[in-house]
């Protein structure tokens, strides 16, 4: 079945979805200096922080200042071509996004209305409708952009979440041109069923290339979902180094699907389509251990120490 | 693709594979508690021991006695008919543990001779030729049978191993008579691909139901190999409970993997054969926790505390 299965795509989320979850603040200097071995290491697009208010999630404060000194590095990583995306997380994080050279923009919506509430205090409404000024003047502005969509298979809230409401809100997506939809597992509940009744109906609306997948290895699943997914022809992942993370607003999220574990199992099965130096990796996540004073969840990163 | 899976079914091996690398000494009757709470929690197959020299591996000492408390025991659990196993390691183990009620007898030999030398001291043409007689022999003594066979993908010191290396090895112990292979990815470097190429050889000389995995999740991927693994019609797996364990002959082998991760997620989606109360054996494995002093790596167990 090797043959059938498309070559996977990283997309790196530790510097935003990874650190804000962390109680340790890292200045913009120290996050420049992990972002720039993530791109060492061969990792092309990196969401690298958030429009959000500095009091609310100070880990990220400064993101405006990390990008120009980002965009100054760039001529160091001409080949590689970097993408470096932020979070929007409402009218005024895009405004703001907008004086950046931010190549990508993400935005934020839920399956369950409720964990849009809890999460963001906005209906799911209120957040379409927003979308639909977002995402479109995005795109004028000529960056590149995703949605979040949290909550795919189970809410904190609500409990099971059926595929028929996500794929409810996906046509809603699609219709409003979202470019790619990462289907978030906040909780980390999913198993490789859940993802082939969660996908089945999505890829018949939309093909494979619009989504990625955003795991979280709460329940030790996500690399057996990213089979499941790759088998399904949906190839593009979201993963944080070392497993950093979590979502702060999902009681019992736990880390991100770490970008080692996942790397070291694509390479070794020759599915991974950018050339990713695992080591290179793996020192910058044992750097930011010594940084934010505590060991990451990744067991790849375990296997290189020393 | 669901339909095709077969159910899975759980080869319990905290007791003995888990115990043995611990630094903390359990006493007979901890292990018995531990043993009863198991099946209590619905798990039938538990390699409860290993008749190997006491002064050798401490941890596992007294398992004759450990067996004659867990046999006055099983009026308790008639319904779920255990079978207590025990790991024999050579002939004079085969003798003691024929003077015990243990209902299995399991044995070692590893794909790799250098993985042989080193963790028993022995050739591998050497353990072919005593399992030669002692399989008969514990076939004859009304026994159930099992063989680990270790390194499949990987051994820590010659590197990696060809399908057709362990080809010949498991043809050997077909011959033999084995009932039941175990395939150990001892270091836990083995990949899905891994597991198709390395099956898809196996399953032409003897049916799926002749294998089980032992999958050691020093990379995070064990789930996903037995979702590869139920794929491809094998059904058995080895699992301890609460990740505990390793090997401690395997450099950089870390824990089994978790009998709580398996359970969960092959309840997820209706492919475990036996009743097993996912609540209890948590509670085992806290248990555990609590008379080793440390936390078990179980990702599913962590979702359960308190």
């Amino acid at each position: 079945m090797t043959a059938r299965r498309p070559k996977a795509e990283i997309f790196e989320v530790g510097p935003r979805d990874g650190l804000q979850n962390q109680s340790r603040i890292l200045g913009v200097e120290a996050r420049e200096h992990f972002i720039l071995s993530l791109l060492d290491a061969g990792l092309r697009d990196i969401e690298v922080g958030s429009f959000v208010r500095e009091d609310r999630i100070p880990q990220l404060a400064g993101t405006q200042a990390l990008l120009a000194r980002l965009d100054k590095a760039r001529s160091r990583y001409k080949k590689l071509s970097p993408r470096f995306w932020s979070f929007v997380p409402n009218r005024k994080g895009f405004s703001d996004a907008l004086e950046t050279s931010s190549d990508g923009f993400s935005f934020f919506i839920a399956a369950s209305d409720t964990f849009c509430l809890r999460n963001v205090n906005r209906s799911q409404e209120d957040l379409f409708q927003e979308l639909a000024q977002l995402l479109p003047a995005a795109r004028k502005a000529k960056r590149l952009t995703r949605v979040y969509l949290s909550t795919v298979t189970y809410c904190p809230y609500e409990g099971p979440i059926r595929p028929a409401q996500v794929l409810r809100v996906v046509k809603k997506l699609v219709d409003l041109g979202a470019k790619e939809i990462a289907l978030g597992d906040t909780t980390g509940h999913a198993t490789p069923r859940d993802m082939e009744r969660l996908l089945t109906p999505l890829l018949k609306v939309a093909p494979a290339s619009r989504f990625a997948m955003h795991l979280h290895d709460t329940r030790g699943l996500s690399l057996a979902n990213v089979c499941q997914s790759l088998e399904m022809g949906v190839s593009k992942f979201d993963s944080s180094a070392g497993g950093l993370g979590g979502c702060p607003y999902a009681p019992g999220a736990a880390g991100n699907l770490a970008t080692e574990d996942l790397v070291y199992m694509l390479q070794q099965q020759d599915l991974l389509k950018a050339d990713i130096d695992l080591a290179a990796l793996a020192r910058a996540s044992h750097w930011l251990e010594a940084q934010l004073g505590s060991l990451l969840p990744s067991k790849v990163l375990k296997t290189l120490k020393g």
